[in-house]
């Protein structure tokens, strides 16, 4: 398997946490967004989309979308229950990832990380703050009565969320007042054959 | 099962198509979202991410998230292939959806239809046009040389895309230079069960 990616990208992130918990071998492409990488005929061939992360499997069949190929990655471990609610309520926060944290908490760090706070993009920096303190809310409430975010066992929901929860700090997140999100990220990074992000 | 809902919404209608197409019953309660009514301590208690739709069934158990319930009322129907890769492509669509897709159009619309396009929003509704215009190319791309968007078979990755991409004249999206779109519309308006939005 061939994962086409960025290192200092979480959704990219998510694939190597999860490869890495699993034990799965890859190749790694490195692919620059902000040299347009992801913008050339050939990328664009594999990914109408433009975007990263992507994996190509032997046969050469692609997959995009960082969150549906956690899901084929994890199908039939321990990190994606079977059971129909459990498995609804992992793509749950899955979805909630993309749709109510990633805008935001991602957004606003590559906006800090990446390009170095342009002030044309300050304003929409400074927008995002409400949305991402908004999602950090939902999940600290959540986890000071559960261990992970389903059924109190380590999951690929977990990966998800972690990815841009646990460098928040780089888009203007502050985590102080969040103990109980800072105690599962702690949980995270004890777990088997967990890596950091580079 | 209890659906909260709003009628007007596309994500919402995802919900009311695919218990069409399975012959799934249930409750509907319709919520106003401009009144407010997802932001109640009662709604909230719910989805702390004060959206809809939501189910509850007969358990009292909550799910949320259009997609990811998509999924849990699909699973072992002819709506949602068992096969590892088709099961990935589904979510892959869907994870576009929610990121890609739903973001433009369906806000566009939002800003159109529910808000009557107030003169502060009208930067951010013109914003939307070349992000949802995007995500229809890469529709009509794939749709020129498939029936539906997995494993040339009708399933809820359909559903999905059909929600908000049937509407999106609404949001200003003129569809006549996207013939693949228009036909896979209708083969959607085609299939046993169907429901319109109303
Ligand atoms: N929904 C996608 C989002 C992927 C995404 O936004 N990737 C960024 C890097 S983190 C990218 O490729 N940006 C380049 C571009 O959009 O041109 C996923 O979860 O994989
Ligand atoms: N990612 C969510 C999005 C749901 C969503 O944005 N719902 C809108 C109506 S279409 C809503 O409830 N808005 C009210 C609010 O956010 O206060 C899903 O797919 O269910």
């Amino acid at each position: 398997m061939i994962i086409y990616g960025d290192s200092k990208s979480g959704n990219c992130y998510k694939l190597q946490l999860v490869c890495a918990n699993l034990g799965l071998k890859y190749t790694w492409v490195e692919l620059n967004i902000l040299n347009k990488e992801t913008q050339n005929a050939d990328f664009l061939a594999k990914n109408p989309n433009g975007k990263i992360p992507i994996i190509e499997l032997e046969s050469g069949e692609v997959i995009t979308e960082s969150n549906a190929i956690l899901n084929y990655l994890a199908d039939n471990t321990e990190l994606l229950p079977a059971e129909p609610l459990k498995r609804a309520r992992v793509l749950q926060w899955q979805f909630f990832e993309q749709y109510s944290h990633e805008p935001y908490i991602a957004v606003a760090r590559f906006i800090e990380k990446y390009l170095n706070l342009p002030t044309e993009r300050l304003a929409e920096y400074k927008q995002k703050q409400e949305g991402g303190y908004k999602a950090l809310d939902i999940m600290e409430s959540h986890l000071a009565d559960n261990l992970f975010l389903v059924a109190n066992k380590y999951s690929i929901a977990d990966i998800s969320l972690y990815a841009y929860t646990h460098v928040a700090h780089e888009g203007g997140f502050d985590l102080t007042s969040y103990p109980h999100i800072q105690l599962w990220l702690n949980r995270i990074e004890q777990h088997p054959g967990y890596c950091a992000m580079q």
